[in-house]
């Protein structure tokens, strides 16, 4: 591979280039900012390439970017990736305008260079270079590039209802990853799902005087009442049958859960977040694999009567409580809601009203894939460090939709590294991460080619 | 009276436009505004109707008013009365400019016309058409009016501890009151106390991606589970010793509430807040009776994680509860917080932050004061209906600071009427309750300054 790592390295500036061309378009999913601008500037980039393009569209949804890149042999490998970025507020927190991508002191500053478009040009970049030295690619690339990736990806299931042919593929590159705190690459497996409901109780039509609280019901008080009914101090989820087909990790996992356990500073991460202990005193393996491992159920929100500062003296007329149920394999984001409904009613709340606010079903790469090999024994190369592996993400994406319905195993590996920012003020990749992780790419395309059908278990 | 009563009549504009210039000047508690300006417009309003005035200032405090008519006997009475008013907001529902006073179709309408300019105006034109028919009031008459009511009035007990001898009276009229929908005057002789505080439950030192809710603790949960021991399901509220001062009502106070649950509509009530039942399906003396002599503990807000529309998946590092508990004799507002303290610590959640927020202690006026008969006597006589008398308000007032803690005998009574918007957009007052308030007031007068020194009880 000598030949393209020296093409990469000789067109490291035009590939900076690309990036910043694609970061100083704006694409705020949340906002509904420039998404029809960034979709055809992702369909122009990926022509540019060489691939031949479809930009689907579906009503009431940003525009899908598909680019497929013909390949010498039958075997098809996915990028997933999207176009859409975070909004860039706060934005007196930046030092350089979100916007306009600048480079200091080796690293690339702008929206989105980490999550996700240094991502998505980096792969692109890798598959231009490897056109350019060989002339032809040894695997079919497909490119599937959404714009709802940030706000929850909620019309990803209707393209892929729609247009199935250009999802399938042996094996898929997710979004994104990067180095750790030790410099070493990880790579992720899996992401759980997600159950987004949010709880309303309702009590008089409108806020009255507290006064009246001796003899109106209070929503808040309500919905106090039915939360406790759903998760103990123990943090134990109190809904029937919420663990039901929560599964153990196997052998496999459990072995990289222990070496990951063995890289983490979990002292460092007390210290950051300003805590004594983590939940239920766990540390080490236990704590790693409660996170990756076990379902939660998270108030995210509480709103109800006053919100503001000092006292107002109201009896509020509706109380909400937004929650967040992290699923894993193999739990599924219909079935919980069933469960909530029916432990609702069970309890005497069938009065509290359940608004869906987002579905998604986790989804888990079999380790023993072929594109997991390969992605690992790439990032070796590259990088000089076997990577660590990890076998679930705690967060969630729609790689159920995208990969686990078509049975493609997807593998996310990235340009990032634990100083990016994501979703904050100054996100930044390295020059260097830019550059190596265009490598990996391009090696990952050769070894993809090159393997066998079937995978012979991780390295 | 005849004669103090035409005069009454004859000078009605005059009166209206009084009210009008002390509306047209905004005072506005909470937001800080004219409240100087207010507080020297009154002491003018005073001195023009013959009144010593003071106006009495303490550091961090809107200025308190006081007016003093001397009288023939050496009995005093006291009036209470506040210039601030609630905000107008919003604005946009008003049909006239909140402080343009404007009289349509037999109203008055403007902020603060009921409460409680008018009755502040609708006392001071009582005196001054005494005086100007008679030359000389009955009894010594007090004006005290504060500028901080609507905000809890904070600093009202620092005046009545630094300037003792201006509350002294034996008898006060109390800020407001009116006629109730059948058109019946009604009276008022106590008020709950109140002890509002914010539980503070902090978790992470920001707020985090919610997939940490594995391992990172939820402050918004240990809020449900602390509050959960607080108050249940059969609205009992579980701080132990909480009853422990609770009263109940004696004979003449339970002949009062039987007279008022006749005159009232509870269906009416129920439609109108679109409820089905009231608390504890309670309906007739049994409902009065806790709304008037139980007190409650509200939630008037919860604040955590994510407040705005749709979802964000969020695990919020801070949770608050807004809670008011309303008192009732013999409780004490320091004595609640004490108790609430103490239930956190014996249930394992001294780590939640109790922030006092407005602690006043309730007041009961002794039925068979003499000032209780003397305006019901005059208000049969002005009104021609026998007065309901309400032995307590279900809401807070600093009468304990103004009366009951110098032993002073208060009742509420005044120029609203259920269409009034109290607090709302398009508050109002009937011309022709304005009128006879100033009558009832003047009859007040002179009763009072002809009684005997003991009550008899009451008619």
């Amino acid at each position: 591979m000598r030949d393209v790592f020296e093409h990469i390295e000789r067109h490291t500036q035009e590939y900076v280039e690309e990036l910043a061309r694609l970061v100083r378009q704006p694409s705020i999913a949340a906002q509904g900012v420039g998404l029809e601008e960034c979709a055809r500037l992702v369909a122009v980039m990926l022509q540019e390439a060489g691939a031949r393009i479809r930009v689907l569209r579906l009503s009431g949804a940003a525009p899908l970017v598909y680019g497929e890149f013909p390949g010498r042999s039958p075997k098809t490998l996915l990028v997933y990736e999207h176009y859409d970025v975070q909004p860039p507020e706060p934005l007196e927190e930046w030092e350089s305008d979100p916007f306009e991508p600048e480079v200091r002191e080796g690293r690339i500053y702008g929206r989105g260079v980490a999550d996700t478009k240094g991502n998505l040009v980096a792969r692109l970049c890798a598959v231009r270079a490897f056109r350019q030295v060989r002339g032809e690619l040894p695997v079919t690339v497909k490119f599937l590039v959404e714009g709802e990736e940030e706000i929850g990806s909620p019309n990803l299931h209707r393209y892929a209802e729609a247009y199935p042919e250009l999802f399938r593929a042996d094996g898929c590159l997710w979004e994104s990853g990067g180095k750790d705190h030790q410099e070493i690459p990880n790579l992720y497996l899996g992401v759980k799902g997600i159950c987004y409901v949010e709880l309303v109780v309702r009590g008089a039509n409108r806020d009255l005087h507290s006064s009246m609280a001796t003899i109106v019901p209070n929503p808040a008080w309500r919905l106090v009442w039915v939360l406790h009914t759903m998760k103990d101090q123990a943090e134990r989820v109190l809904i029937e049958g919420f663990y039901d087909d929560v599964e153990e990790p196997g052998a496999q996992e459990m072995e990289w859960l222990r070496r990951i356990a063995s890289s983490r500073d979990d002292a460092a991460l007390l210290q950051d977040l300003g805590l004594d202990r983590f939940l239920l005193g766990l540390s080490g393996v236990e704590l790693l694999k409660r996170h990756l491992y076990q379902p939660t159920c998270t108030i995210c929100g509480l709103v109800a009567g006053y919100l503001g500062e000092g006292s107002k003296t109201v009896l509020p007329k509706v109380a909400r409580a937004k929650l967040d149920f992290r699923l894993v394999p193999q739990q599924r984001a219909q079935d919980v809601l069933e469960k909530l409904r029916a432990h609702l009613a069970r309890h005497g709340f069938g009065d509290v009203e359940v608004v869906p606010m987002g579905l998604e079903d986790p989804a888990r790469t079999p380790p023993d894939s072929e594109i997991v090999r390969v992605v690992a024994e790439a990032a070796r190369e590259v990088y000089g460090r076997d990577p660590v592996i990890y076998p679930m993400m705690a967060a969630t994406g729609p790689m159920d939709v995208v990969c686990a319905r078509f049975g493609t195993p997807a593998v996310g590996t990235g340009v990032g590294y634990p100083g990016t920012n994501v979703h904050a003020p100054n996100e930044n990749i390295r020059l260097r991460d830019y550059v190596d992780g265009i490598k990996h790419v391009a090696l990952v395309l050769e070894r993809f080619g090159a393997s066998g059908g079937r995978a012979e278990g991780s390295a």
